[in-house]
């Protein structure tokens, strides 16, 4: 089923050079097309179609219902993109879209199938022609992204580009466990997934934390473990043609053998300890761990399996593998007895021999086994994918023995990293460089991942958009695509068309900020809310603790996990050190820390009204304070005045304690303040 | 089927002085409770019940499904309010929240039921209890908008409130026919009904420009007269049920004889004239009319009554009869012999006879009917109901005449007046002094109403709301209740609310900015917004020529009906021009007055670049004027210095012809700087 020609795109050096209207200014410069993901290759052409009058639509060769839906799809978005109505229009003026599509996909989209698509547009007309419609699902996302507002109304500047992706499997990983996740949030993000053309969605099922599918099998399943909140089967379908209809493949995970405490709940036979079980509320590596030793154990998966694979059509299937630390195995005589039986040295072993009979199981069910990292062992059979959580060496080790893979570490878009480290991990930099050209093919792609311990339903959106999209462009777009200064600019693009998909992540940002201010003008507030950030990597459950009971509606949950004001103001604080200063910098900077200096005098009267935000107290003291250094240090420079070094050193220490979160949040105007004092000459 | 007695509380002068904090400052002051619609009676409590941890809903006496739904609606709303999780929660922590009903209300909702409720909330817990499932629906919406932030957390302040309406008839009518509606945009109306107390969806389903349901019996109805564009009768079917679960009656209009070109397409021999029609693209008053000397026209009308009052549960029908202006009877020389035969003496007479069959055919169908003022005629029977849409005099001289009747005049959303201008219109008061307290009982409620020529789907619910929300208060809470000051802080809290329900209207209004200035930052653009309006009225139409394949995507459809900061700027040059400036007052003017001077200079380069703002540049200009005008005025009232009567003559003269809309947008700071100047001391 998996076509061993993994398509990639040679490196595609061709810079393009539209006329596009700059970010802050009315002064047109040049850039890439405004677009994510970068297409394979474009050459701009002649004038510009307008679409003030709707298009016309007209299907040429194959057709199926899905291509229809995709039209009613493409029309609504851009009739919201535009304020254009989608019908009735006036047919004499509407621009003429033509879609040619050679033939069928296969009926259960495979890995590997062929996405590419050629899309030429024109001053009068479209033309979008694919092989099959994968292609034409995205040519048509990539034209909806063309359009932009001009002098003479919206439009499309003409371009002819011949686009497929560089890696065949770019995929989103929610996890449904820890905080379940409604269908709608599924739902939206699969439009958000087919308007940056990601093909996979992974859907991680159960944890320690929940069981979130029907099981008409073994019921007690979802009824002990779920609290109530399960997907039905029939809900479950409903997405699965959901995401068919944005070519997007849906990979089911049950998590094994370890995270899986909701499934002991009803089923305490199937865990190596003595039980009962509770559903676990806290947050963490856990002890419950299926019993790999007794048969009964194999006989409820097999059955599970079938019942799982019989619902899910993809041909893989991810049976977790990840973080089972062993200590109920280690803790249990029986178990004990088993390994020494069996000639199983360690856990490892153990695990090892687990995995081995649940992926003979995956097998005798026609599926693929997917598994994380831990699932590679010596003797793992070699068409099991290996998902590496752990790092670009241990893909590439797996690539080296001859196991295909796909990358996610780097791509936890649930740590709060920027948008540019996520989009500097490419799966064949580091750690592949002694990988042959076909050890290099057995690199699938990758998967951004959404771990969902800091994650209501609420924010999940905005935590998972717009970084993914970087993520996407990476898999899809050329190697040599790497510029993040191009990426913000045009990922800024893509955030506010989003919002036409039906992921108005920023729109809800801003309705929590009003919430948190107890629906007053939360104006400085907002001001607040644009400088700082959450902490990065795993730091919050240090700060504070949290369990599956904590709402998660303070300031840390509704700012994005990227300040994009902070990063201009690096940005910014950079050129002005670097006495590269531009028009305007200096007062633009003098303007912003001045604001924030500011801001805490009008934001503190109102914080101690609500526990929610008298925590916020020393962080907005915090921003006056480094602002107020910041402006010091500016004023200094600007006047080229040379300060004290021990007044040097003491700036920089206050800094330092600046840093520090408060609040689960970091003052992220610190480091352009750092940068400015540093720049400051001493006496 | 009516209950003849009509529920009216008796003025209620108790005044709640609950403390609050109020808008702009975090000192306290006492205000109303913080709802919409007022309740009849309500008496503080001690403490308040913190929802910090949830609310466990326990249901005692009479339940049915529709009351589980209810809970689910409520919890999934306070939990978005709140960010605090719906379920799990810790069962220990959670408030209990118990729903006392009495028992069922009707099958098919009724107008005049018992709609009353009981809310205790005490600082341990909340008792609802109510006759019927209607009063808990309303109780419910009572208790999630007195939840609020305090130092606390989300809490409830303790009270004791016992509800019920003034009017039995509240309710919102949608014109779906000259703009389409989809379905989801009238879910969200009726998810706002609820909020806010409403129970009649008016659905005004047939116009010129479209007939908008499926018809069985007569399909071309829908397949010529639509574009496509209608409602399926399955679809009807769950709007139906829908607005069952929130206490709402549906009311299908069907508009007769006039405004009914689009029956025509497909069925041409129902009209006067000679065809063929098509649907009609423009706005306004046209001259297709049915026949109403043909029998065969009564046989088809028969016919699709019957299908449509089995589809529609409810016992009213509404048949339309407005704005027929007789000229394709008047053409029909086999019209005006039949006019002759028949004594019918002018073309008033021949709709009184044709509204006189159709009402027998509407008897016929167990129904009674629902018509705007023009149905009523000399020999109307007596149960037709009358929709006045001509004003208070008329609705008054129906309930004179023994009709019953409810207003929409002055209820008109669509017009863009001010929430002031609606919260006024009273259906007790003007026309009606010399009405008996049994003529009276006549005025059943009243009506928003919707009509969408300037409206599409994406602007539709932020010009209903939030006004309609005054429309309810004034129908369901005492005529004493008519503070416009109380009102408007009220109605800002509620506007904030209101996006938790589903009613985003001022993110979709933010977004649309965002898409005027081509995704950029629409800053300047938005200080624009903040302090234009649409003109009132019917003045659209009269300052540039619109049809039904218009965009509806520039400023005048972006900004909200009613500038709020406009607002707040008149009411801060009344203080200060009757010399009664709050602290504050003058340099909140001048700051508000510089932004606007100085706003003219950042907005106008960017607005060259696309056709939809191109219209803006002397918008923009003419803020500029008039705040320029404005700060010398402020100047010299602060100085206390006197100006030439002349340069004041000047100044109004020039502030005269900035009143002028361009654009089709008022620039609503003029009247306010007209105060100031007008306040100017002269030589």
């Amino acid at each position: 089923m998996f076509k061993s020609v993994v398509m990639r795109t040679s490196c595609f050096s061709f810079v393009l050079c539209f006329m596009l209207f700059s970010r802050n200014s009315s002064a047109q410069e040049s850039v890439q097309l405004p677009i994510m993901p970068l297409p394979a290759a474009a050459i701009p052409g002649t004038g510009s179609l307008l679409v003030n009058h709707g298009l016309k639509v007209v299907f040429e060769g194959y057709t199926e219902p899905r291509l229809d839906r995709a039209q009613t799809r493409f029309l609504d978005i851009l009739s919201r993109e535009t304020g254009i109505l989608k019908v009735p229009t006036e047919p004499s003026k509407a621009g003429k879209f033509v879609i040619k599509t050679a033939g069928p996909s296969a009926p259960v989209q495979q890995l590997g199938e062929d996405e590419s698509y050629h899309l030429e547009v024109t001053a009068t007309g479209v033309l979008l022609s694919a092989p099959n419609p994968l292609g034409v699902l995205h040519g048509l996302q990539t034209f909806l992204q063309l359009v932009h507002i001009t002098p003479e109304g919206y439009s499309v500047a003409a371009v002819t580009i011949d686009d497929k992706p560089r890696f065949p499997w770019r995929g989103l990983m929610i996890d449904s466990g820890r905080h379940f996740m409604p269908l709608d949030v599924i739902r939206e993000n699969l439009d958000g997934m087919e308007a940056v053309k990601m093909n996979v969605f992974h859907w991680h099922l159960s944890e320690d934390q929940g069981f979130r599918i029907e099981s008409k099998t073994f019921p007690l399943l979802q009824e002990k473990g779920s609290d109530g909140l399960y997907y039905t089967q029939d809900q479950v379908r409903g997405i699965l043609e959901y995401a068919h209809d944005r070519g997007i493949r849906v990979i089911p995970e049950f998590d094994m053998p370890g995270h899986a405490t909701a499934w002991f709940v009803g089923y305490p036979d199937l865990a190596s300890g003595s039980g009962p079980y509770q559903i676990e509320r806290h947050w963490g590596v856990f002890d419950p761990a299926m019993d790999p030793t007794r048969e009964s154990t194999y006989q409820f998966l097999d059955k599970f399996i079938g019942e799982m694979t019989a619902l899910f059509p993809d041909a893989y299937f991810h049976i977790g593998g990840d973080e089972c630390n062993g200590k109920e195995w280690d803790a249990n005589p029986r178990i004990k007895e088993f390994m020494q039986g069996h000639h199983i040295k360690d856990d490892a072993g153990l695990q090892a021999y687990f995995t081995g009979r649940v992926q003979k199981l995956v097998t005798n069910h026609h599926k693929i086994t997917v598994g994380w990292d831990e699932v590679l062992q010596p003797d793992t059979p070699r068409d099991v994918v290996i998902q590496s959580w752990r790092g670009q060496d241990s893909l590439a080790e797996a690539a080296r023995r001859g196991y295909r893979g796909i990358l996610s570490a780097g791509y936890y878009v649930d740590l709060n990293q920027s948008a540019a480290d996520h989009y500097a991990v490419d799966p064949l930099v580091n750690g592949t460089a002694t990988l042959s050209p076909e050890q290099e093919a057995h690199i699938l792609g990758g998967e951004a991942t959404m771990w969902t311990e800091y994650v209501t339903p609420e924010t999940a959106n905005g935590r998972i958009w717009p970084r993914t999209a970087v993520i996407a462009e990476r898999l899809w777009s050329a190697q040599s695509v790497k510029d993040p200064s191009s990426m913000y600019q045009r990922l800024d693009t893509l955030s506010q068309k989003l919002a036409y998909y039906g992921l108005p992540f920023q729109s809800v940002s801003e309705q929590m900020l009003r919430r948190l201010s107890g629906y007053n003008d939360p104006g400085p507030l907002k001001v607040l809310a644009s400088v700082v950030q959450p902490p990065r990597d795993y730091a919050r459950e240090d700060l504070k603790s949290y369990d599956a009971f904590s709402p998660l509606n303070r300031l840390v949950d509704t700012v994005p996990p990227e300040s994009e004001k902070a990063r201009e103001f690096d940005e910014l604080a950079a050129r002005i050190s670097a006495g590269k200063a531009a028009p305007g910098d200096w007062e633009t900077a003098h303007r912003w820390l001045t604001l924030w200096r500011d801001n805490d005098a009008a934001l503190q009267p109102s914080l101690e009204k609500s526990d929610l935000t008298a925590e916020l107290v020393p962080v907005s003291r915090n921003l006056t304070h480094a602002a107020t250094i910041g402006l010091l240090a500016l004023d200094s420079l600007q006047k080229n005045q040379a300060i004290s070094a021990e007044k040097q050193k003491q700036q920089l220490s206050e800094l330092k304690e600046l840093e520090k979160p408060e609040a689960i949040l970091l003052d992220r105007i610190v480091p352009g303040v750092e940068l400015l004092v540093h720049a400051t000459k001493t006496q």
